[in-house]
């Protein structure tokens, strides 16, 4: 049982890159940003604004970021982006994120986060809450 | 009579600068959004996130900008932003910043904002309002 | 005699917005900007990174940038983004790019730029040289 | 033996809050970028702009970067950033930052970087060079 992979092509622009001609590490947080959206909004069959409003949810908060940067990503280059759920716990979700130049893999990142509701009881703070099955299920490709 | 210059030290950023090893257009911008905001804080003696409390605004949103970009800005530098508000007309206001590196002017901007406030009729939409003496006075140094 | 328009079709990432839930003002000059390389390339037939080197240039740095905000643009919104040389000097060139949702403008800006060369006199400056013949025609949609 | 750790109060400005209204997760990225660089600096008594040049390298890239989300930042406060090398490695090193709201820990970040020079055997490509002792040294504080 395998997840959905939302892929999206992505030119390498002049704003992303940094004086070594190459994306600044940031950015590629910001990407895979973009990813997580992209592929929510794939999955769930939902425009990503009104997520939080079709699903009575805050938002989907990073509590986790990592990347590992493999080879140079540099300006004008054509990038593969693929998203995918790698694993769903009771009220959070990780994401994997790769980032291909042809075949070649030259960054990966995983993102955590949690499935959120404002706290009721901490004003400004926000609780987690389980994931529905609706969601989940939505995920896979059986 | 002339209006109070707030005045900050910046380091430039390698994650501020392009390829060519210099400050992304893009950049002064939200350099200059900072100017303003300091401004703001400083003349008003009001935390920033606490300005549109104070005051029973929305805001103060920007409805033009622009930049003139006269010497490279570079990996490294220690620049002097300085901000000041140019000019106060009945419900919008003209802020002008400059980038200076030592006495050389690099880059100049100028703000157009206004003060606004929800537009009841309009939802989602905001509307100005005229700018309180008291507000305009504040940033006078006579 | 008109000139070549390119058009662009955007999503609005959550990375692009402030706490007003709207695109951040540095962001649109970000976006112009990747405008500006994307007309660049799709009207000279060479990719954006192989720019300097088929045009024997260093690049065409923005001298001047300004944009006006007249609609907010949310998170999530589609926008279709126009930009086209509106103006050609002797060595310099005027972009204008709209932002449109649906029908309605929602941002407008204009960059300058120039055509330019390393200054052998003035290491580390660059020195602006007439746009050639077969660089201006190229834009125009006869 | 505790390595030297470099303190840096940071405003959070506009430009690093989304529409949840807290620092967009790239964002902290960007700034751990700044730390580093203020640190490495700071120990190693050279300009960021010069360290390239003075320790005959090409730089110092990052092959890897986490951070953890603890607390929301939200826009106008007052944050510390602690920087520090937590690792040296033959040719790699770690650099742990904090993000502390007076005393609370908001968010943790941790980079891995690697002591660079051209490759040449493998052009437009990096290859590792140990760590020299006069600039690990440089870190220590006994």
């Amino acid at each position: 049982m395998a997840n959905f992979v939302h892929r999206r092509q992505l030119t390498i622009e002049w704003a992303y890159c940094d004086p070594a001609g190459i994306v600044f590490n940031a950015r590629f947080f910001e990407i895979f940003d973009g990813g997580t959206w992209a592929l929510l909004e794939a999955a769930l069959g939902v425009p990503r604004h009104q997520l939080a409003t079709a699903f009575d949810i805050m938002g989907v908060p990073l509590v986790d970021a990592r990347a590992r940067f493999i080879a140079p990503v540099k300006f004008g280059e054509q990038v593969m982006l693929e998203s995918q759920v790698s694993a769903f716990r009771r009220s959070s979700f990780d994401i994997e994120h790769r980032i291909l130049i042809g075949d070649e893999l030259a960054a990966e990142g995983r993102e955590t986060r949690v499935w959120a509701v404002l706290d009721k009881d901490n004003p400004g703070r926000l609780r987690t809450r389980p994931l529905p099955e609706e969601v989940t299920a939505r995920f896979r490709m059986d």
